[in-house]
């Protein structure tokens, strides 16, 4: 922490680094935690309300640290929201990949346990928190237009990851050689999102569940 | 129109009606036409930026109303939003039931032909503008709570729509006679939302096309 800090005071005297815009905080000590803590802050804001009706504002208050000094720890606001989508990215994606690469349970069953394990995450939130991706992507068009290819490959990423868990349960036998895996990871993903978005309008649990019964149901296996 | 201005000023004058809020219009001639000015303006600006983007302000710029006098047409925010979400309902409506009710095609190409058209309409306005009821479901929390049921009700009574179309293919033999057909009309709809907010992020109509042929390809068939 303090090796950051005497870093970035010697860089401005130097003049070799471009001063950071806005007001430091008054003690520099503290300035990776309230990063991390003004991202931590931001995605439960943006996860439940969106980043338009959230607006900067009322993370910076949440978290305590004046408006003057958020340009001390991001260039923009464009620049912090494209850090919580990739924070957002990262954690979810790993997430993703502890269910759908878990070894110990057939692949079906893998895609069965994270829809299983949203829903439980769901409910712990009460239904107020959806997908931070999926909020920011119905809201896209007041949202800077880099947002747009950035939000689509984060879709693309987690599609993927489903693609491949199909074309593991068309390995095992347990979906039909002739499905198109690329189509179906789509479906369920672009319908999932819907589930979520209904989840939270009921504060129910019960859009996620019929949504993947029903998809569930659809996938053509070898008997069909 | 003149009787309406002659009794809205009469019953001020009485003291028998609550004066409305806000600073009269200039005219009070064109006061219908203005409210109406401001739902569609409100309708097109909430399907492309949502409520809480979109703000009131952006709506009363649009249609040259000054703000003093938005409270002659509406008695408040949460009011217009309700007026707004109810014209939505019964423009959509009108428009679910002239596809869904049309008795020259098969109820599942009733579907297919609301489909084909839904991917038209987003096209020619450029996947700008979404599902108006989407987009308000998805910031439900950031809304007036009264919002959260008055959503529903709508998405439900659209549901009925299709579910009673997908009884109609129960009928003709379209559709497997042990297919649930509730459970699909909320399959279809809820996935149908998260494919038209796909559509928006990737400004095409292949996700509508994409999520529409693996829904038709779910739906359980006597042959299955």
């Amino acid at each position: 922490m303090q090796a950051k800090t005497t870093q970035a005071k010697s860089s401005v005297a130097e003049g070799t680094v471009k001063p950071r815009r806005g007001r430091p905080p008054k003690s520099l000590a503290g300035d990776v935690d309230t990063k991390a803590l003004l991202i931590r802050s931001g995605l439960e804001h943006l996860t439940e309300f969106g980043f338009t009706a959230s607006g900067i504002d009322r993370v910076l208050k949440h978290v305590g640290v004046p408006k003057g000094s958020f340009y001390y720890y991001f260039s923009s606001k464009e620049a912090f929201g494209k850090e919580l989508i990739a924070s957002y990215d990262a954690f979810f994606s790993k997430k993703l990949d502890a269910f759908l690469l878990d070894e110990s349970y057939p692949a079906l069953e893998r895609l069965t346990r994270y829809v299983n394990d949203a829903q439980k995450t769901m409910k712990k939130y009460e239904f107020r928190r959806g997908c931070l991706i999926g909020n920011l992507g119905q809201e896209v068009d007041s949202l800077p237009e880099s947002y747009r290819s950035i939000l689509l490959d984060v879709f693309l990423g987690w599609q993927q990851r489903v693609e491949a868990c199909l074309h593991l349960a068309q390995k095992n036998g347990e979906l039909s050689a002739s499905a198109n895996c690329k189509q179906l990871a789509e479906f369920f993903w672009v319908g999932w999102e819907g589930a979520v978005s209904r989840a939270k309008l009921v504060k129910s649990h019960k859009p996620l569940a019929n949504f993947f019964n029903c998809f569930l149901a659809s996938l053509p296996t070898n008997f069909t």
